[in-house]
């Protein structure tokens, strides 16, 4: 475990604060003061490890006021998205382990029902809570549990997703089955929010008494607007909510970054999720080295001078996604929907039916969202598409709902559909130019959030795949996929050290498996996968599948991640752990060989 | 192809048809008798073919109307979903393929960009259309081709899916691109439209002044609501929204089953999507026969007796998920959501978070757009659902998006998930009862839209497995998924002829992979386990891989479907067509053995 905090100079009332009870026993009169002791804590821990510091900073009061109105666990508090809970975990006893935030160990950067009672739901996908709302109301009702009261605190940003508006429909029909939604309006999901919506809700929040009001007409009653700031306020409006005894939207107006200056104001969308940052000045301490995403928003801007008919989409992410050179470019080629993925995918669609290219820039863990939308809406269509999956991969301290390690086993289920994975920025913007250039259906890219190493050249090209090591006499291939070219080069070495020689490729189009992979495979011993992805569905089980096929007495095996929910690490960290690191990677193979039945 | 019809007596105006240009030189005098001539024919020839009576009976004249002011192609069409489109083809020179609607070679029972320039999309999924409209509109802006009008007919059911929430928030929000949303308002999905939305859309159909309305807030100029039967009213209502040139929703009124007395009123439901049918009653000529559905059904009203805590979900889909006989001995326990597969399946983790077992009844095929949901909300929760996938596999007449052909592949990919397919009615009883019985994460049953055969009695147990034949001698491992142990076994005899002595087995839990099936296979020299689903990711692709991690010498090969969309045709056309009958897998065998270059 990680050290603990001891309590700072600055923390008269927070450190005495060890749950609820604590927070509840403090007079009204203490909260501005007790609001400004926890933006000074979030400032100088959240700068010094990462983390989701202006959506926090944004909902201090409003923790506040729902930890002394509410009584959780037995009320339940659902945080949509999650990463808006750092305040509520300060709250319920875990400000001292705010030190080892995000790192193995550590305290999640979500809320984790393995650290508390007070954590429900530990997802970081938004527009979700207010389902599991309307299923605990469902179960309340049934099991005769309907003192147990259920609240949701849920973005502006995140009703922009259709699940909300599924799940709106749903609570608001049932008069008799409360669910009090508290919407957090600060105007951004990371970028300002978009869409009629976001109109609607600016004209609630000017606070015209004539405007039709879109919860009112979905059956709940409304109350707000409220300052998001102000405690007491927010707790007579919680307070009033929890009396109707039926579904009611209290909207309350906050700032996202409040009480921060590098955080506030126009600047906002940088500091929504930050690494590690200088805590006056707001300016990241470490960096300096290519991005996979810097790669990619650099060539996507490039090709857009090119290629008129190339438009960039996003789900409310422009920049984390790289789209930044292409949108100072190309202002009007991009379209930001929302929160809304599957919206985000089948727009794409209507786009390249228009006759348009578009590039869909979305982080791997998201377009798991609109799976059906890539299969149905573009693959069944033949429609060409590029989507570029940032994030790809282990991920890092966001833990197990944003570890991109699912695609690569989706993707290759969809007929028709191309997937590459560069294993350097050369390739990368080589394969989104082969993306852009297909006609016929859809392609993906993906990468992780990672520095970019440096190229790695060609050895030779053999059919479809690139030679990247090539020892005489080898029984061993090695299948590079993307970025672990590096460790899987790190490993021959190591292997030919102990007198193994081995061929290593880099096939990078890894969907549809093609025959000149299957042909290289057959014409050792032993080829492995090395796969920055769940395991399961990787390339390795299609190689191992096509294999047998053929007859051929090669082995295919695969070297991949476990099929579990993986928690918060570095990447590196977690990769060593899976032994996907070269000394990992060689250890693998001579395992692999000394259990080998069938060599020739 | 099909044979063509030929004009019969009552098609005086129809016959006459071969195109939109036609329809539109007929005197809107002819119009109520070419609605009626439409109906007719389609009582006659749907009644013959089988398929989506109800809703094309509702749309006649919304169609006309459609294709009297607008020109398509040059202005898009868009039908969502696509079963509404029957009227459309009628009109766009198809009615003499009526014939061979659904059958191999002959008519989609969806638009088909194939058949016709008029067809642009191809999906059956609810929800899709505004979202293609969107990104068609976005293009046309890009492309200077503001001329061509986009329209996209929508049922009130659709509406209450998601994507339609993400696309009205963009559509609605961009004044100058000009998106005319038809709604085709009828009451119902398959099932009475649920919700918020219903009761609204309710208060606009009254016509009442005051009401508020929901797409004025979300910035769209309304008009309605009109009568969807009124040819001249529809005309002039859809020319005042072409001439808007802004986003508008025009509010048609139908009834669904319109003139057709089987069809109309309470039995809506069930006319929705027919069989053969007597065109004059009604009643269904075929069946008789023992559905998998109405095992289902059956036992989960049994167990729904036993165990209190069962409650069951459907998306807008209650009957035809088979959870009829549920709902009648226990209404307040079935939550019909809408069609909103996304929050089905999060209000499912929530009920679960309650305290209670979901058990969501729905198809195979609707499933994958909420496969996030699956892997974030109930996986990483370890979350005890039931899942019951009916329509898993090859489904036949409805074509590439109906085929359940997908989910075999996606859902081992999710941790903690378990999969399984039973081979009989029995084994269907069995598997759901350890389904609810299972506390630590979801559970799925899936099975095809067929009659279940009679019981296959286990001739012993290995392990987890069920070896349900073992010949002396057996260098080959079938392994049969679910429904298609019957046919496996039908190759076992012809095998058994040829002196190729197997095993057969039904693993039963197909996911996660057990290590007794891994330990059978490494038995024999080859393993070919025969599956209705896609190859890409099936469970022959994981038994490769994990025997290629043992070393053992036996091959593990897969006999399922090609990474293709299937077109429609019946399910035994298909299943034949894919070497998935007695003969085909028993060749398959025969040709694999005769390639096989590693044996004992």
């Amino acid at each position: 475990m990680s050290p603990h905090l001891a309590a700072a100079p600055g923390m008269r009332l927070l450190s005495g604060i060890a749950g609820p009870d604590d927070l509840r026993a403090l007079p009204a009169a203490d909260m501005p003061a007790l609001a400004d002791e926890i933006r000074g804590f979030l400032i100088d821990t959240v700068s010094a490890s990462g983390g989701h510091l202006g959506p926090n900073l944004g909902v201090v009061e409003v923790t506040m006021a729902l930890h002394r109105v509410f009584d959780s666990p037995r009320d339940v508090l659902l945080f949509d998205t999650g990463h808006q809970a750092y305040v509520h975990k300060i709250l319920t006893g875990r400000w001292d382990r705010f030190g080892g935030l995000r790192t193995a160990e550590g305290l999640s950067g979500y809320p984790s029902q393995a650290e508390s009672a007070h954590d429900v739901i530990e997802n970081s996908h938004a527009s979700t809570a207010l389902s599991y709302a309307d299923g605990l109301a469902k179960a309340f009702e049934l099991s005769g549990r309907r003192d147990r009261r259920i609240v949701a605190l849920v973005g502006d940003g995140a009703l922009t997703g259709g699940m909300c508006w599924e799940a709106l429909n749903n609570i608001g029909s049932a008069r008799k089955r409360p669910v009090i939604v508290v919407l957090n309006d600060n105007g951004r999901s990371y970028a300002p929010t978009v869409g009629a919506l976001a109109d609607h809700l600016g004209a609630l929040r000017s606070g015209s008494p004539n405007a039709a009001n879109l919860f009112d007409l979905l059956g709940f009653a409304y109350i707000g607007p409220v300052d998001g700031h102000d405690t007491p306020a927010l707790e007579e409006a919680l307070r009033q909510a929890a009396d109707l005894r039926r579904p009611v939207v209290v909207h309350t107006i906050t700032a996202k970054g409040k009480g921060y200056g590098p955080a506030e104001g126009d600047v906002a969308e940088q500091m929504h999720a930050v690494g590690v940052i200088d805590p006056v000045t707001g300016v990241p301490v470490s960096g300096g080295k290519r991005s996979w995403t810097s790669v990619f928003g650099d060539e996507l801007a490039t090709l857009g001078a090119e290629r008129p008919d190339i438009v960039a989409i996003t789900a409310a992410m422009p920049l984390p996604t790289g789209l930044g050179p292409f949108i100072q470019r190309f202002p009007s080629r991009v379209f930001d929907v929302g929160i809304a993925e599957q919206h985000a995918v089948t727009s794409a669609a209507g786009l390249a039916l228009g006759g348009l290219h578009p590039v869909v820039a979305i982080y791997s863990t998201f377009l798991n969202r609109a799976f059906d939308q890539v299969l149905m809406d573009v693959a069944l269509h033949r429609l060409p598409v590029t989507f570029v999956l940032d994030r790809a991969g282990v991920t890092g301290a966001d833990g197990p709902s944003h570890h991109g390690v699912w695609d690569a086993s989706l993707l290759p289920v969809v007929p028709g559909l191309r997937l590459a994975a560069p294993r350097d920025p050369r390739r990368l913007r080589e394969l989104l130019r082969e993306a852009v250039d297909h006609q016929d259906g859809p392609s993906v890219i993906r990468y992780p959030k990672a520095v970019a190493g440096p190229d790695i050249p060609t050895v030779r090209r053999n059919g479809t795949v690139d030679v990247i090591r090539e020892d005489p006499g080898a029984r061993v291939l090695l299948v590079a996929v993307g970025s672990l070219a590096a460790a899987a080069l790190a490993a021959a070495d190591d292997l030919a050290a102990h007198g193994v020689p081995s061929t290593v490729v880099d096939p990078r189009w890894t969907a549809p498996l093609h025959a000149d992979l299957v042909a290289l495979a057959a014409g050792h011993d032993l080829a492995l996968t090395v796969e920055d992805t769940t395991a399961t569905g990787a390339l390795g089980a299609r190689l191992a599948q096509a294999l047998a096929e053929t007859g051929a007495p090669a082995r295919a095996a695969t070297l991949a991640l476990p099929p579990q929910f993986l928690p918060h690490a570095t990447r590196d960290e977690i990769l060593h752990a899976h032994g996907m690191d070269g000394a990992g990677i060689a250890a693998n193979v001579m395992k692999l060989l000394n259990g080998t039945a069938c060599t020739r």
